[in-house]
């Protein structure tokens, strides 16, 4: 009886356990992350963002003959129908790039004639297909906004290397594309976070898997989440010349504001995501640009003060959000893309736990503890105050 | 530590409170459904849609001003953007009435200059917007699906009235705008149900409010949820005669198929929802059309049997979607607007949702219980089997 009249809230879902799964473990106390086992460092050297979705959606990392299909699977599928370009180009100018990546990709349901086919065999050709053009759509968003026209993909190119030139007109140089395949895999999974949750909460009722993508971007767009790497970027322009980083940190912090890329509800040690974007900068130097060199010193700056200040009373370390924007920016990559593009590589992750969890389907429902008044009178507009 | 490492999952989240919330009360044990503390047999019998969303959106009934005014702001905002009209048209013919409702909801943010704005005056305002336009877009979906082109809204008509206008061409009789007012303020609004949930989930990072609200359409497609008035009418037109319904639900149980628009997660005695649609329909009989005559005996004869074969042991009354099939069919909505209908309605219920928890605002990010291998080692292709 008490338990139902005083439930106890849980918060955010804080510490609340949802499914098992066999997709991705974050082991949060001691900073590490794998992908169905294997650990992200060794998939950042070793794995291109196709052998990454074949091991998201497989369990397994694929054989020669099956990295073959996968890859023409994908490849096949890149080119966007012209309806859902003639959207992007209705809304270019008008929205955000995550306004129209949404719109995009829910549009992309109207051309799959497979939509509708719940089947198992059909969510994973589904699943390829919108992974595929998720990064088309990205890359046309970015073209668009550029000015540029849609560029036809190149069947013969790998998956990043076809963005990049979809997004620029021409193929990336090898630093650029180098970037830009690792950035693919480290945002691919990190299991059950908010917008793989929401993904799962729009897949549970057996909307289809656009439906499903559709409400993870959704989720994802918001600063809390996705937004985070724009942010902090956004606050390293601010910082300007790395010797105000302190005085910007102190006076933010002073002012109870959040600094955006630090912190993580399951990370308590380093993000291993951070450390692997770190020493990216790190190495990059020499070939960066001023900007980037600039950003990397406010980073480590910012960096070394949060984990001074804060890490012995909160447990606050930078996480992937922190360095991802000057690593971008090292690959040319304009900041309204950084989020569109972690959605393009999260959509691996999202449709590798559709179609896990469709195996054992369970709708999701939680309750809400109801503090308002109850059996009120309906009392005419002509009596009310 | 045996804590953490053998976890409770809480499937589908079931008992599970996620918030505090003053916005509806549903007793499941008695059958009961407040908003905002008023009975829905009070708020069917009394209030307009433009009533039942003030009275959401505010947590009080308004005054005739307060209604004038939140009457004039959703007539206001009737009128949809030719782009948005033309992704409707773009899509049209070649996706189901849901993909495009989720499409151009999402389209909706290029066209609202507070998108980005987050102060709770503008989400109060974009929520007004998007209440009116997805009733608008659902309108112009079905009215394109007939073969027509768009209506201009009517500012004079009430808000479900000038919806039946932009979805005939002409102005409902007194019967359809009676039902069809009664279904907006009947689905208008129930707790933490899985769409709202989604919502709640997309706006939790922070997102605006059109991501949250197409995460809501997401979600509510399902035929778990908002799906479901259309899988129970078709299981309707399937048994065609009332003579075969006893045959046609005793096989299809024997098959362990479920029977759509039976058993709710929280209602544990009869629907209050499915109680007034069904006096709907028992009240409409000789002025109605044979077909929702027939639909009306099937159902009846179903509902007979299933409470009797099953109630006792299960707990399975038919719900909201039982009923709601043949009321549509009585005002002369087509089948594949019954689940657009909904959301088009539910948004207000979504929005209230949104605006009391962006209050008190916790990222949603639950966990997962890894059941996977650990720290396997990056085997390379060539030695892959």
């Amino acid at each position: 009886m008490s338990d139902i009249e005083t439930p106890q809230i849980s918060r955010g879902l804080e510490g609340i356990y949802i499914a098992e799964s066999r997709i991705c473990k974050v082991n949060g106390a001691e900073g590490r992350l794998y992908y169905r086992g294997y650990p992200i460092e060794a998939l950042v050297k070793n794995s291109s963002f196709e052998e990454t979705t074949f091991l998201l959606l497989n369990g397994k990392l694929p054989t020669r003959a099956e990295l073959d299909d996968i890859t023409r699977q994908l490849a096949d599928a890149r080119d966007l129908p012209q309806g859902v370009v003639r959207i992007i180009s209705e809304m270019s100018g008008k929205a955000e790039s995550m306004d129209i990546l949404r719109t995009a990709t829910s549009a992309l349901s109207a051309y799959d004639a497979e939509t509708a086919d719940m089947s198992p065999a059909a969510n994973f050709r589904k699943s390829i297909r919108i992974i595929s053009r998720m990064s088309s759509i990205v890359a046309t968003i970015g073209r668009m906004r550029a000015g540029g026209s849609y560029i036809n993909p190149d069947k013969a190119l790998g998956h990043v290397e076809n963005f990049m030139l979809m997004l620029n007109g021409k193929a990336p140089d090898k630093q650029a594309l180098d970037i830009m395949k690792d950035m693919f895999v480290i945002h691919a999974e990190h299991s059950s976070n908010a917008s793989t949750f929401g993904t799962m909460v729009a897949g549970s009722t057996l909307s289809d898997i656009y439906s499903a993508i559709t409400a993870g971007i959704s989720v994802l767009k918001g600063p809390l989440h996705g937004g985070a790497d724009e942010a902090a970027l956004k606050m390293m322009k601010q910082i300007g010349d790395p010797s105000n980083t302190e005085s910007y940190i102190e006076s933010a912090l002073a002012g109870k504001q959040r600094i955006m890329g630090f912190g993580h509800r399951v990370y308590k040690a380093y993000d291993p995501r951070a450390k692997v974007l770190k020493e990216y900068l790190l190495s990059l130097q020499e070939h960066s640009s001023e900007e980037v060199r600039r950003y990397t010193a406010i980073a480590l700056r910012a960096e070394k003060m949060m984990i001074e200040k804060l890490s012995a009373s909160h447990g606050i370390w930078p996480n992937v959000d922190f360095f991802a924007g000057p690593v971008y920016v090292a690959a040319g990559i304009p900041v309204n893309l950084f989020t569109p593009i972690f959605a393009a590589s999260r959509s691996a992750g999202w449709c590798a736990h559709m179609l896990e969890y469709w195996k054992d389907n369970r709708l999701f429902r939680p309750l809400e503890k109801y503090t308002g008044q109850i059996d009120l009178e309906y009392v005419p507009i002509e009596k009310r105050q």
